[in-house]
C-alpha cells in the first residue's frame, strides 16, 4: 500500500505543482490503483509514473472544483484508448454524473468500459467488500466537499495447523474450536488453549483523504487512529483570517486535527503557489510543532503505508 | 506573428508531444494572442512560455474532439484566477457553449470576465475588423471539423507628405487626389503622378490553420496562397488506410494540398505517438518530396511569420 501523489497544489496549476490528485496504490492488496481527484493534466502526470491507467478501477471526488475534478474527461478517456476494459467505479458529489456525462456526450465519446456512478447523497460508507471499508463525511468548505476514510479489515491469525500436527494432534471438529479460541481436552487427557494455537493477527490499515475544507470535526472522525491523515494546508498559520474566509486550512489547523485524531502520521498537500521552496518548508515547521511526524508532499513523492506490527493474539 | 505550439500530439497526450492547441500570437499587431484548440494540460504548457493568459482573448476551436477542448474550462478559470477581465471571444462547433457552460456551472466557477460563444452554424467568416479576417469551413472528419484562414488586411501606401513638401507642392485637395493614384496638373504647370507620391504596400498575411480531417478540398480553399498552412498529419503515406478510416490525413496528402494552395510553408502537427524521433523526420521527409518548404513541428517551437516583400504600388 503506497499512496503517490500526482498534484499537490492549490487552485491553479503552477511549474511546480499540478493541480490535486492523489494515487492510492494498492497492487499487492489487489492490483489496483484508487484515485482521489483528478486534476487537469492528471493523465499527463501518469505518463511520469509506473501507474497504468487500466489499473484505476475507482476514482473518489472530494468536491467539484475545477482543480479538482478538470482531469477527468481526459483521464476516463484515455483509459479507454488504452486498453482499459473494466468497469470503472466513479464516487463524488452529486454533479460529478452530469460533468463527465456531458463532457463524454458533447465530444462524441464511446468508451470501452462501462463507468457505475456513485453520488453522494448521505454520510456513511460508499464502499465495502472483505478487504476494504470506504466511508466519508462532508467537510466544510464553500461547496459540498468530502472527506474519505479508508479502512482496511484486520487480518485474523491463521489456525497453526503445523504446530497441532507436531504435537500429533488428531484433525477433526477440534480444529475448528481451537481456530475460534476455545480451550479444548483430548481424549489423551491434554488441555489445549486455542489461543496457542492461533498464529499473529494484526489491525488493517486506515488512510484519511480530505477535500479542501476549513477545520472541522468531521475530519477528526474520519482520521481517528489512521496511520496517514492527508489533508490540506493551503495556507500558513500566519494567513489563518485568509484560509476562513476561502474555506481553507493552515498548516497548524491541519496539524491539530492530526493530534486530536491520534493519528501516526500527517501528509500536507494542497499548497498555494504563494509557498515555494523554503515557504513551504516553513508550512512543515509550522505543522510539526504542533505534530511531529508531518511532511508537506510534493508532486510524485511516494509514501509507503507499512503493515502494523502484529499483535499475537 | 508568430506561432507557437502549445501541444502537437494526436488522441491521447504523451510524455513527447500534449495534445493539441496551437498560439496565434499577434502581440505586435495588436497585442493579443489567439489559441487554436484547447486540450487538457494547454495552461500547463503556458506556463512554460512567455504567454499572459489574460491576453488570450480569441479561442477558435475546430472540433469537438476531447483532445482539442479538454483544457478549455481548466485554461478559461484559471484567466479568471491570474486577472484576466476583458471579454473572451469562443469560436467553435455547436456543442463547445453547452460544454463550457456545463464545466462552469458543475464547478460553481464565476468567471471575471464575459465569454461571447460563437457557435458555427454555416460556413463564412467568423470575425473581421479592419486589421484581420477569420473564415472556416467545414472539412471531412468523423465529427464536424472545421478550418480557419486568418486573412491580415493588406497595408496600403501612404502618401509621402515629405516628398511633396520638398517639392513645394501646395497642401489642400490636390493630396488626396495624389493619394488615390491620380495624375494631377499643378498651377505652376507641373504634372505629377499620384503614384510616385504613394509609399509602399505589401499584402497582408494569410495563416490556414486547420482541424483533424482527411485531405479535402475545403483546405485548399481555406490555405489558397497562405504564408503559413498548419495540417495535421496523423500518419505516415505507408498508413493511407489507416488515416482514412479513422478520418486523418497522412504527410503526403497534407504536402499535396499546399501545392494545390500555392502556400509558401508547411507545417505538420498532430502527430501520432507511434512516430517518435526519427519517425517523425521520416513523416517530414515523405512532405519534403512533394512540398520541400515542410517542418514537423514540436511543442514549443515558434514559427515567425514575416511581413511579405513590400510592393512599389
Ligand atoms: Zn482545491
Ligand atoms: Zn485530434
Amino acid at each position: 500500500m503506497e499512496i503517490e501523489f500526482l498534484g499537490t497544489g492549490a487552485g491553479v496549476p503552477a511549474r511546480s505543482r499540478n493541480v490535486t490528485s492523489i494515487a492510492l496504490k494498492l497492487l499487492d492488496e489487489r492490483n489496483e490503483v484508487w484515485l482521489f481527484d483528478c486534476g487537469e493534466g492528471t493523465q499527463q502526470q501518469i505518463l511520469k509514473t509506473t501507474i497504468k491507467p487500466r489499473k484505476v478501477n475507482k476514482i473518489f471526488i472530494t468536491h467539484l472544483h475545477g482543480d479538482h475534478i478538470f482531469g477527468l474527461p481526459g483521464f476516463l478517456t484515455s483509459r479507454s484508448n488504452q486498453g482499459g476494459e473494466t468497469r470503472l467505479d466513479l464516487y463524488g458529489p452529486t454533479g460529478i454524473k452530469r460533468y463527465v456525462q456531458t463532457s463524454l456526450a458533447v465530444t462524441g465519446t464511446r468508451l470501452s468500459y462501462p463507468i457505475a456512478y456513485h453520488e453522494i447523497t448521505e454520510p456513511g460508507i460508499v464502499f465495502e467488500d472483505d478487504q476494504f471499508q470506504v466511508s466519508q463525511l462532508k467537510l466544510d468548505h464553500r461547496i459540498d466537499s468530502y472527506g474519505y476514510r479508508i479502512q482496511e479489515a484486520a487480518f485474523t491469525g491463521e489456525l497453526l495447523v503445523d504446530k497441532l500436527k507436531a504435537e500429533q494432534v488428531p484433525s477433526g471438529p477440534i480444529y475448528g474450536k481451537l481456530k475460534a479460541g476455545e480451550t479444548v481436552s483430548l481424549p489423551d487427557g491434554r488441555v489445549l488453549n486455542g489461543h496457542d494455537y492461533i498464529g499473529e493477527s494484526r489491525p488493517g490499515r486506515i488512510v484519511a483523504i480530505m477535500g479542501d475544507t476549513r477545520k472541522t470535526d468531521h475530519t477528526i472522525t474520519l482520521a481517528q487512529d489512521a496511520d496517514v491523515l492527508v489533508h490540506e494546508s493551503t495556507f500558513s498559520q500566519h494567513e489563518s483570517k485568509l484560509a476562513r474566509q476561502y474555506f481553507h486550512s493552515t498548516s497548524t489547523q491541519a496539524a491539530q486535527i492530526a493530534v486530536a485524531a491520534h493519528c501516526r502520521r500527517l501528509l500536507l498537500t494542497h499548497i498555494s503557489a504563494r509557498y515555494l521552496g523554503r515557504a513551504a518548508r516553513q508550512l512543515q515547521e509550522e505543522a510539526r510543532e504542533v505534530f511531529p511526524n508531518t511532511r508537506v508532499v510534493n508532486d510524485f513523492d511516494i509514501i509507503k503505508i507499512p503493515l502494523p506490527v502484529a499483535v499475537k493474539e
